[in-house]
């Protein structure tokens, strides 16, 4: 059965049918249904390995990011393998745990170019080691503080969004708000952008900061680093977690300690995994639009595969929306 | 730098260096770290791709679950990507949603073959679907209950595990003890085997049964089914949840009630996942050795590849052990 069978079949031309089967874009919804139709007729099933090979293409792309076990990014990695599948790519999950060689490994196209483009999920590698890259091997970076930086890049506006955070505190009449997750160690973690929107929340109200650091993102190091503001006189009256993980380790060293939340200590994470719509009390956290996320950074990806080299790099946003839940608002 | 110059370096025999860039056994851990020595200070690195395509591999295996964001999966799944690095492969990550097409399409090796093998955790495909399979890409089965079946297939033993549950809710003296998670339209997943284990200690002690059902292991469905157990007169004392996401879920529902959870009624659920290691009340729950069942689905996955056709399939254990915390033992 040949593409031009199935284009007589489909009433289309061969070409469509070409960009159906491959994938690409510009085929109208309709077009694209009547042919994948007579393609399921047929069961029809392209020879993709010989496709690929001819076109120097393996049909795999690398999602790189620091843990699968963390909830945000397996909730994320859902939505990248659903946007990948699409383009009728699979994606392997290389996990680099933060760490610099495993970021400098995921860069050079996953252990020897097996794989068509790289999305990064950077912690430890720098903006300037990612401009003096060499491999040509397609990336894009995925929701971390290197803008303006040497490649494809898309992320919520992380500024921004815990300013809103803050300012949901204050708005709540609290006054001694810290801040949970500052970090030292990451060359392009979330970490800076979040502890600058805080910043200027206080500093718009003239209220004080408060400043517990981490050096990873586990519920086991916000229980911990909680301990540590429970210890401080006065303590603090609001939370700032800046993500659900060390929210939710944050909120059981605050319960075990006899404490209620909001009444005591009003918190808040970011992330908004689902762990945080069934705690007790429910946790008000920051929803970046994971789905648009993905979905970007498959887009992005599939242009640069595409398209020439030496296109500049783009900068894309995704959307969020500030989520109060009991943890601030109260039962 | 050939296999022969490395051999030199190292001090031992040209086919022992093969053995340990193809991570092939049979090489004892001194060997291997005296040869790893010099490839690593030669900056080795073979031409995966290459010899891939040479040996009709592509390095590249399969591991197909119902759903990533699902936290026990998304925990099993690192453990799986790092046995496999240790064989240099990549993993794919192929999410089925439980549903049948998309297990059959993982069986047949994703998409056209474009793996060497596949780790199938299934919960809609049947042992006789499975024997009748032509497609011959390796496969393991990980975690459900067709077991003596048409392929090597590990898990742990569910039966007793849900057995020593129900055992330890009686131990503490509860008389009136259910289980949510029963399932219809599973014709592989764990739900009759933790069912049978959770009758089988009922029954040693006389105590009656309740039964609740639901559809998929997520927290909603566990908030949901708690509800309907909480409406019965008398209510139950203590409920086993067949994993930890429905007994999270159903912790909710009871806080969210105004009733205490253990006094008035004792939670266990099943997977340890890290959600219930920091809830309020802390959740008993049974930890399967995530470690060892994924080092074992590789293992076996392994052999298989490089094995003969027709050799007869095997079943292995994994271990678990029950882990008490205050849901059932109070604070």
């Amino acid at each position: 059965m040949s593409l031009r069978d199935i284009a007589r079949l489909a009433g289309v031309s061969v070409k469509t049918v070409s960009n159906v089967v491959n994938g690409y874009a510009h085929v109208s919804p309709e077009t694209r249904a009547k042919v994948e139709k007579v393609l399921a007729e047929l069961d029809y099933r392209p020879n993709l390995s010989a496709r690929n090979l001819r076109r120097g293409r393996t049909g795999v792309i690398a999602l790189a990011l620091p843990e699968l076990d963390a909830p945000y990014f397996a909730e994320l990695s859902r939505f990248v393998i659903d946007a990948a599948a699409e383009h009728r790519w699979l994606v392997v999950i290389e996990q680099t745990d933060g760490g610099l060689d495993r970021e400098r490994q995921a860069l050079d196209g996953v252990r020897d170019h097996r794989v068509d483009g790289v999305i990064l999920t950077p912690f430890a590698i720098g903006a300037e080691e990612l401009a003096a890259r060499t491999d040509d091997t397609a990336l894009v970076l995925l929701g971390e503080r290197i803008h303006d930086g040497p490649a494809d890049h898309v992320a919520i506006d992380n500024v921004r969004a815990a300013r809103d955070v803050t300012e949901h505190l204050i708005g709540l009449g609290r006054a001694r708000i810290a801040a949970l997750g500052a970090q030292d160690n990451s060359a392009s973690g979330t970490a800076p952008l979040r502890l600058a929107g805080y910043r200027q929340a206080l500093a718009e109200h003239g209220l004080p900061e408060t400043v517990a650091k981490v050096e990873r993102y586990h519920r086991a190091e916000g229980a911990a680093a909680m301990a540590g503001l429970l210890a401080l006189d006065p303590r603090p009256d609001a939370v700032f977690c800046f993500n659900d993980l060390l929210a939710l380790g944050a909120m059981r060293t605050i319960l075990a300690a006899g404490l209620r939340v909001p009444e005591d200590i009003a918190l808040a994470g970011l992330d908004d995994i689902e762990d945080g719509r069934y705690s007790t009390p429910t946790l008000t956290t920051v929803a970046p639009d994971k789905a648009e996320l993905a979905r970007i950074a498959v887009d992005l990806l599939r242009q640069r595969i595409d398209g020439r080299p030496g296109q500049p790099p783009r900068e894309a946003r995704a959307g969020y929306r500030l989520v109060p839940r009991e943890s601030t608002l109260g039962r």
